[in-house]
């Protein structure tokens, strides 16, 4: 996954920018954490391989990466960063040189690449073709990318959804909460979003069509705000955040909820986690809490692409995105994710076609 | 649920026995929280009526009784305890007067009756026949009552068990646990059980045939018990108890496991229960959490109390209980439950036939 070293081979050899991993991270990361250095790649596969070198054009900055970033004891669910290597993640990129029969110079494909210009991808195989260059390629990192198959698949194969259903989603003007919240009013549910600025919460509102959303930081008791919303309770909670959030939606959670877990963003950054009190509401309500990975779901990707790309021509999906220009920014844009800076689905753009 | 008052018509008056709950609970229920007291019930249904009246024979202690003798501000799954009334739970008993078509004098039935000798039912529809009168018949609030058909549903349905599975039971020689370990090594798994003494521990090997037991009391580190017994990890995880052995359990979880959640014995005399604090493993190992109630399966009692007939009969499941003689000791047997005083199910002989 890097552009230069031993299987470098014939072609030319160009300057490649990186964003490597400086150390292991305990508590919340700093853009120190991180540096943006510059080694060089070749244009070319060794012979006989199947590997392809993609240019990388957008890369998406998501949560989830924060596990990376810290040393574990027992193996994680995905592989820590090391230090001293470039990050990886998924992005959207271009081939420039391919030994596999499947991929070709000049296709456009997205898939787990490197936070640096040029990528050399061992298995090729693990990327996806984009079918719909006619919308704009950074969305291969969100609406059509990861983020999409996690709304779409967390949503409907994990929350079950009824027509009529409400529905709370939190971290609610993210990459995936602002999916989810669109794919449930197309449902017939009733919606509510919560996120962490009124800037947000107007986007809720006005562009993504939540029938309501609120500032979590300016409730003093989320308990109360979340009786107000659902006088009824919730039938969905589709969970991004965690903690006291959790804590305060489980008593208020219908009778045989549902509570897809896509992720915790809240408690990444603690030493300790905050623990959750009322879990015995999981029996006297019925409920269902389940985790899922959108990795499961790769065998369904371009069911799904097909689907969401035609909501995105007919207008019955927006999007939103926050870009960053250049891998300069890289480390900035990932640490915004976890004060909550970006608006919209976090990206950074490292080359633009 | 009283055996005497305004609905009392024509009949033989008699004395009947009743327990009641004095006052509301906080924290650690105690024997004085209860109070045995004598008053009248009529051994006959007022005309027109559709009632019956049962004669106690065996009324269940059941964990999940200490909610209802706690005042809740919102509405809980089941109606709290009123102070000066007799409590209610499951029980067996003989029809001695009945106004329902399909219950006549002389039925053995199983339902929600009170702790008294004798009960005017007004829903009489809401019990259960019992069609297998040559096993005995305390087993009907047990192996063939509430709690089978709560183990039988929360591992087969809910927990969805395949051979070879590995298997953790808590609280695992309760009247719910040490089923679920038999039905689990019915199918191919392989089970382990905690339980709080070296008595019940002994019982679960050599009894119930569990693969491997161990006393949780004697544990210093419960993570490294459970690494312990299990290297390769927990696909089902029957939780009983809740609180810190949730959380020891969720870090040696398999991927894709099953939790169903029965209850959450050791949480429910907390002013204020413990936190969890790592549930992120519900999604890093794409975990299924789910409460269950034994309500939502008694459409598929009969269907249930077959197949549990049939192993009992053919000895491929074996049932231990706890007898309290006398209505006089039902407070202290259901405070026994709570400091684990009980070795297999605890119920209540209230009369024996």
């Amino acid at each position: 996954m890097s552009g230069g070293g031993a299987m470098a081979a014939a072609g030319e050899e160009v300057p490649n920018k990186m964003v490597i991993l400086k150390r292991y991270v305990t508590g919340f990361p700093s853009e120190d954490d991180m540096e943006v250095v510059t080694g060089t790649a070749r244009l070319a596969v060794p012979p006989g391989s199947a590997a392809m070198v993609v240019k990388n054009l957008y890369v998406s900055c998501d949560p989830y990466m924060r596990g990376r970033m810290t040393k574990h004891d027992r193996p994680s669910y995905v592989p820590d960063f090391v230090p001293g290597e470039v990050l990886v993640n998924f992005g959207v990129g271009k081939v420039m040189a391919s030994g596999h029969p499947d991929f070709k110079v000049g296709d456009l494909v997205w898939g787990m690449t490197g936070w640096e210009e040029y990528t050399l991808v061992p298995k090729p195989e693990t990327f996806f073709k984009i079918n719909h260059p006619e919308l704009p390629l950074s969305y291969y990192t969100g609406v059509l990318g990861m983020p999409g198959l996690t709304a779409w698949a967390g949503f409907f194969d994990v929350g079950k959804p009824k027509k009529g259903d409400y529905v709370f989603v939190s971290a609610a003007s993210g990459a995936v909460g602002q999916l989810v919240g669109q794919l449930a009013k197309l449902t017939g549910c009733y919606v509510v979003g919560s996120a962490g600025s009124d800037e947000k919460v107007n986007l809720l509102k006005t562009k993504f069509g939540f029938d309501e959303a609120f500032n979590y930081k300016k409730e003093q008791d989320l308990d109360a705000a979340l009786r107000r919303y659902f006088p009824e309770g919730i039938d969905i909670y589709f969970e991004n955040v965690g903690g006291q959030t959790l804590e305060a939606v489980l008593d208020n959670m219908r009778v045989h909820g549902r509570i897809p877990v896509c992720g915790m963003i809240s408690q990444y950054n603690l030493e300790q986690p905050e623990g959750v009190h009322n879990l015995f509401q999981v029996v006297a309500k019925r409920l269902r809490m389940e985790g899922f990975m959108v990795f499961d779901y790769f065998n369904q990707y371009y069911k799904f692409e097909e689907e969401m790309a035609g909501y995105l021509k007919e207008g019955k999906v927006s999007y939103v995105e926050d870009v960053a220009d250049g891998l300069e920014k890289a480390p900035a844009a990932l640490i915004g994710l976890f004060t909550g800076r970006n608006v919209g689905k976090q990206l950074v753009a490292v080359a633009r076609e």
